[in-house]
């Protein structure tokens, strides 16, 4: 890699930090690193290509997990551990079937649709599952129709991700209910399948995988998500005909917990090693793809920290651990074990951030943390913007680490740029190619920063 | 499109505004607006999918032109015409073709290179050139090596987008010097052919064209730009051999400037229609894609300005012209013209905004002003945070409108995200599934919120 004048520049950073008085001048040589070695971009290739989707429980988390030991190690961790966590143990099985049924007599025709199994539903069983489909809009339309309208009808839940709301988790959020636990709400009105809108930005033919749970009191109803283009299409053969058959195979089971892991590496901190900074994100992706953006991204940003800490000799006062949690997008079994772990060793934790919202551009920090926490980042934020990074607000940090807001720990979550990732997220879209080089860097960067900050000066 | 819940909501803001009141709530009737009828991107999809490249004095540059018009009438203008400009008018060819050989003896072979004639650049004619080729770094090197080395051969100018600054823009600027001037820097010392690195922040197999000028004093000697993976393999090749030949043919010609047109929609000012706000983007592109960021983007921005301000009824004070802009890759006919018809007419411009950086998620607005406008621009910017848009900065705008600051007219520039910009730019990957339906529409909602709060209280 040719640096031209800027090798020079980059000398000169060196001279000029040595002498310790400036952090803007550390973390450009920071950013020299991220962006000359592209570490993080190839790390992410090798998982995308070489492995895959890694879905808890399976081969590939396991061949995942191998991974991620070397790649901790060979960014300089002083120390690469495994820690144990059970997790959930879904399987798919076959991919999926379905159809509607258009027309009567002879010009009846089944149409198949492009649909994916949630993430935990039961299967049908071969035979699948056919019944009228009914439209709901909203939880209170089902309400509305009860048991009378519902029972033995296969629930189409069409809720949009609001296009309004700027922030596209916020449409997330909202939307996922639906998803999440639509399919109990539905069996408590009798009906016997759920399909379900993609939670997707976009309308294309990719249906959206995603986790769901059945509440204990209603029958196990199979579950699907349709591609929108799907759903947008039924919705208008729903409003144009009085009866419409649907029918759906799927092939999911649940088997019991398996023991699996969290990858861990350490940089020992320098002169307050007992206190510990997580940076983190998710090494388990749903099944459909290559978990490129969902959390592969978090997942060698994260590594990313370490390394370049290391190589720029710019070692961390506190003990920097950068953690590859487990079993995020069906039952969060990393997570726990890692809280469980912190609070039975007794570790002091003063600061986590996670990066599980995408590899791409980053925009600022989102933050739980008391106002005098919030104050001391807030002071940091000049230097974060010649790096693209506008804001620390208050807000979420991440599924993996929220668990370790219990210990006092102060959390961040990094918030990149939100418009792209649900035209991907948990789709066969999500691979490597839809993550751009560059952005990707960018936020290994400003979350190197952020880390590198709070282990010189704390964060009280 | 449903709305849900938030189409209660915009009808809320609607009876707010009526009252006239509060900027806020008149920006996110836009944003609803913008959001909702997916109007810029479907424009977008039609100008890339049916029209096409469309590089100045070509077939498809009239298409384009017709269609800008049907475009900009059907967003409301009010007024829709053409204003004549002479533009230059080169034309490629057939396709092109470059080889370089490597080993030697029987061990010989020469490799396809994948290239494309530099905009403006004369052609080889068909016999092509053939001559040792020899890497340049930099324009000192070339000066160093002098006539006594470069006379005869194809000179490779492998400078890199530095990859350490942070917007690719400056990168850019820097690095295009070799790909504008390159060649008759190179015809300077007796060179007979040029190769350039293409000028990208990745390393693919795209090559990237652009425009390029022939000084007067120096033989005007063909030149074409190489993918970056090529020159990085062909840096290599020359490091292991003391001399490597090489070849290309091209058929690019320079024909006679042609008249051709800028294509421009009015929306009059209610109480200041004298005071003319331009917004504008380019509808010329290069001819090896579709143009999406380059700048089929902007153009779709800029109706979409005229649309929302008539569909939601926040018509302007003051005259909004939305101007697409012809030739602004190889010779900036149309902002010629466009300039000497404002002086000519004696027409007072005071605001003009271009998007000339992509359909990218909006960063925030550079601007050309006085103190005192900017003073009045930084005020406004807590309307724009909402929607993702974080500064005004001081700054160049855009080629098109950057003449009009003789005018005495405040500039500005969208700055959307630039780290993917330099992946697409010029190459044949600019194609509309590379824009972002989102992030493109937070762009002509920023753009709106500007060029609407101008046009109600003015600039001074």
């Amino acid at each position: 890699m040719r640096r031209g004048i800027f090798l020079g520049v980059a000398l000169f950073f060196n001279l000029i930090v040595s002498a310790g008085n400036d952090d803007s001048l550390a973390i450009r040589r920071m950013a020299n690193e991220v962006l000359g070695a592209h570490a993080a971009y190839t790390n992410l290739e090798y998982l995308c290509k070489k492995i895959g989707p890694r879905l808890s429980g399976s081969e590939n988390a396991v061949k995942a997990i191998r991974w991620g030991m070397k790649a901790l190690k060979e960014a300089g961790a002083d120390t690469v551990y495994l820690q144990p966590c059970m997790v959930k143990h879904w399987v798919r099985g076959a991919r999926e079937t379905g159809w509607v049924k258009t027309g009567t007599g002879k010009s009846a025709q089944k149409v198949s649709l492009s649909l994916t199994a949630l993430g935990n539903s039961v299967g049908t069983g071969e035979k699948g599952v056919t019944a009228q489909v009914i439209e709901v809009d909203n939880l209170l339309e089902l309400e509305q129709l009860g048991e009378a309208r519902v029972k033995g009808k296969i629930v189409f839940f069409n809720y949009l991700m609001d296009p309004y709301l700027i922030n596209t988790f916020d449409a997330y959020g909202e939307a996922s209910n639906y998803r999440v636990l639509g399919p109990s709400k539905a069996a408590k009105y009798g009906a016997v399948g759920v399909m379900v809108r993609s939670l997707a930005s976009n309308v294309d033919t990719h249906p959206h995988t995603g986790v769901m749970f059945y509440l204990d009191s209603f029958p196990k109803i199979p579950a699907v998500a349709i591609s929108t283009a799907n759903a947008a299409w039924l919705s208008k053969i729903l409003k144009e005909n009085k009866q419409v058959m649907a029918g759906f195979t799927t092939h999911g089971k649940m088997e019991p917990d398996i023991l699996s892991y969290n990858v861990i590496g350490e940089i020992r901190g320098r002169s307050k090693p007992e206190e510990i900074i997580t940076v983190g994100g998710h090494l388990d992706s749903w099944d459909l793809a290559e978990g490129a953006q969902d959390d592969g991204a978090g997942c060698v940003q994260s590594i990313e920290v370490l390394r370049v800490l290391k190589q720029t000799g710019l070692l961390p006062e506190r003990t920097v651990r950068a953690v590859l949690f487990m079993n995020e997008e069906n039952g969060s079994g990393g997570a726990k074990a890692y809280f469980d772990s912190a609070v039975a060793k007794k570790e002091k934790h003063i600061f986590a951030l996670e990066s599980d919202a995408g590899g791409f551009t980053p925009r600022g920090f989102s933050i739980t943390a008391t106002p005098a926490q919030m104050e001391a980042l807030q002071k940091w934020l000049p230097l974060f913007i010649p790096y693209g990074l506008y804001y620390f607000k208050p807000g979420e940090s991440g599924v993996d680490i929220d668990r370790l807001k219990k210990t006092g720990a102060a959390l961040a979550g990094l918030e990149p740029d939100s418009q792209r990732y649900f035209d991907l997220h948990h789709s066969e879209n999500d691979v490597f190619e839809a993550v751009s080089k560059r952005e990707l860097e960018l936020g290994a960067l400003n979350m190197t920063a952020l880390v590198w900050l709070v282990s010189k000066y704390g964060l009280n």
